[in-house]
Parts: structure tokens; sequence; C-alpha cells
């Protein structure tokens, strides 16, 4: 058994890594990351230090050209990433996902992940969508029901020989944590911030969660202390 | 309402497209054809120049470089694409599918596709998997039940903004075909082979079926006239 990690460089795909490791080997285990036309390539940095670390074979993809007509906020040249927790920006939105919804973004790396996955012999693919995500239709891609349908998309369509494995698609960011710790994952490593900057800014909705999530757990974030 | 149709330059996504613009119009519809490293590109300038003829505005991906390590025979330095029918193929195959199943091709498609029909503001995504294509698990990515999980996926994960549409997903080619003839296609246009050679081989499995496909509508396949 090997398994593909469709790793972002932040917490909860990197814990995802940590927990394949663990389970299967590193010499069983690949990452996987993507480009989708992001205002900054930190994360695909940390991502690669993140497969370095556990000498895992490493996989980056640039998948821009897809995004090129979407006006999402994330991507290049598209605007500024709002402030504030996902709940005030839902606000007003009338069901619809936040701008910075990145368009069935998860859809695609997964299947990309599938192709991939089923081309080197994997049959498992680990990523890490968690409860927190889903909440009030932020990012519709990271639903259960969307994990449900697409996991048994990718079973039929590989001919049951490729699964999906989201282990925290029902804990909230601060359990991934929890999780995390306990297998001494190098959360210094990681990156979240939407934004590009020396250090994360604190604002964006992803600093927000991710700093609540380590104070959940009694912790500070080690991103920001190592970066002091 | 606008479309996005997933063309291979082949009958059953041309056929998909006649019908997609017979029903919203040229200017409501838009069409998508990938490269994924496959031997030849003259299904790609077959799209093109469908495209071309229904004045639908046209979009290219290379998405070669995700099967790089893929053995598919489609594929590009993979060795010759099997003779013969896909029953002959599929035996001593214990269930898998065969060698020129590209690993979660459709799968990949229609989720790069599903990303680009949200940043166009089109609300379907018309795709051409008919009932023989998934006969006997040869392409499992073309069954129903993929199918129905894909369409599930990419409706929950866009925020139920948008529907995968396989109008001829319980078809055999031949109704397609009859379908396709009501609409006047350009059959003449269109190109199916595996190989890549002037005209099309006519020993390969995807020649075998769409001969058998114009037969069976008392026509000879018009690719094959014109190019006499």
């Amino acid at each position: 058994m090997k398994a593909l990690v469709l790793s972002s460089g932040g917490i909860d795909s990197t814990t995802c890594l940590a927990l394949a490791v663990d389970k299967y080997g590193k010499e069983n285990v690949m990452s996987l990351s993507v480009f989708y036309g992001q205002k900054h390539a930190k994360e695909l940095t940390a991502a690669r230090e993140i497969a370095a670390y556990y000498q895992v074979e490493h996989r980056e993809l640039d998948m821009g050209v897809i995004f090129a007509d979407s006006d999402c906020t994330l991507l290049d040249g598209r605007g500024n990433v709002p402030q504030g927790d996902y709940a005030s920006q839902l606000q007003g939105r009338e069901g619809k996902p936040v701008s910075t919804y990145v368009p069935f973004r998860n859809g695609l790396f997964l299947a990309a992940a599938a192709s991939i996955a089923l081309s080197k012999g994997c049959g498992e693919i680990y990523y890490g969508a968690h409860a927190d995500d889903s909440a009030g239709n932020a990012y519709p891609d990271t639903s259960s029901a969307f994990h449900e349908a697409m996991g048994q998309a990718v079973y039929e369509g590989s001919g049951k020989e490729l699964q999906i494995i989201a282990p925290f698609i029902r804990s909230h960011k601060s359990q991934v944590v929890a999780a995390g710790v306990k297998l001494k994952v190098p959360y210094e490593l990681t990156w979240s911030c939407y934004e590009g900057g020396e250090r994360p800014c604190g604002r964006c909705a992803t600093c927000i969660d991710r700093k609540k999530a380590f104070a959940l757990n009694g912790l500070r974030d080690p991103a920001e202390e190592a970066k002091e």
C-alpha cells in the first residue's frame, strides 16, 4: 500500500502527512502540492520543506491556467483578501461561498491526485479537509456531502483501486492540532496565511483559525514564535 | 444558462456540443479540450475545427504532466495500442481496466471543466460518456456509478451551482449517431482513431466501434469517406 498526501503546506495537510508516514513509512508515502495562481508561493515552499523533513517523494503541479477567469480573491491580481472570520464574510452572500472560494479547487486537486496516485501505484489519497472549513457553506468543496461523493467518484472511476481518506473530516482544527502534537508535527515549518508577508498577517480568516486552534490546546502557534 | 462542453473531437462529445448549441445557442456554449500526453494531437485539431464550425468559444488545456508516470498505452512512448475490440482486450485482465484506460482521466477532465465552468458562469457541463464505454469495466471512469458520484461531487462542491449532463450515459454509440444525424452534426470533422495516421487505422477498438455505430444507422462513416 502506498499513499499520496495532498499537501498545502498548512496545518491540516501536514498533520495528514504525519499520519500517513506514521502508518505506512516514508518510503510508501508521497506528497503533492498544487499551484493554482494564488497571490504568493509561501505555502508551496512550506510544503517542499515539510516533504524534505519527512523525506518523502514530493511533486508539484501548476494548474494556475485553469483559474485564469476566476475572480476569487485568493488569486493573484483579484483584489484584497477580506479580513475577519468566515462568519462575518458569509453575511450578505445569500448562501454563496466566500470570496476566497477557489472554484471546485478541492475537486480538481483530488482528481489530479487520483490520476497521479494510480500512475504511481498508490491505493489511498490523504487530504486535510476538516469540519470548520465547511461551516456555513464557506467552502462547499470541503463539505462532507462533497467529500462522500468525491470519494465515491474516485473509488468507482479508478475501478475500485483507490480511496480518499480524510481523517479530519469531522474534526475541528483544534483536534487536528491535538493529533499533530502527539505525532510531533513540525508546525514551525507550516504556512497558512492568505497573505505572502514575511510573517503571518494575523488578520485573515485562516490566521485567526490557526491561532485559535493552538490556543485551544494551550499552545502558542510555533510559526509565529519561530519568526519573532 | 450557459454550458461548457468537454470536447474530445470524437463522435460522442461532438454530438453533445450539437445538443448544447441547439438548446442554448452558440453564444451561451463553450468547448474545452484537454491534451493529456496522448500519442498524437489529431483529436485536438478536430475539436478546434468543430468549435470553429459551431462558432463557440474554445479552450485547450495541457495536462500531460499529470500522466508522466502512467503506463497507459494511449500515451506517447508507452508501446502499442492493442488491436481488436474491447471484449478481447479485457480477457485475462481480471476485472482491471483495459491498457488504454488513462488513470481517472474523465474525473480529472470533469473537475477541470467544473473549475473553468464556474469561473465562466456556466451552470452545466456536457460530456459524452455512453453505455458502450463502460461495458465490462473497460473504462471505469465512464460507468454510471462513476457518473452519478462525480455529478454529485460537482453539484455539492460547487455550492449547487453546477451540474454535469451526460445525455448519452444510457445510450449505445449507434443511438448517439442517430441523434447526431438529426442535428446534422459534421461527423466528417471528427477524429476517433487511437493512432495518429493520415486516415483512421480501422483496427483499433474505437475505429471498430465507430464504424459499427454508423453501419447500424445504415450509414458509412463520413470521416472515412472524406479522406478517400
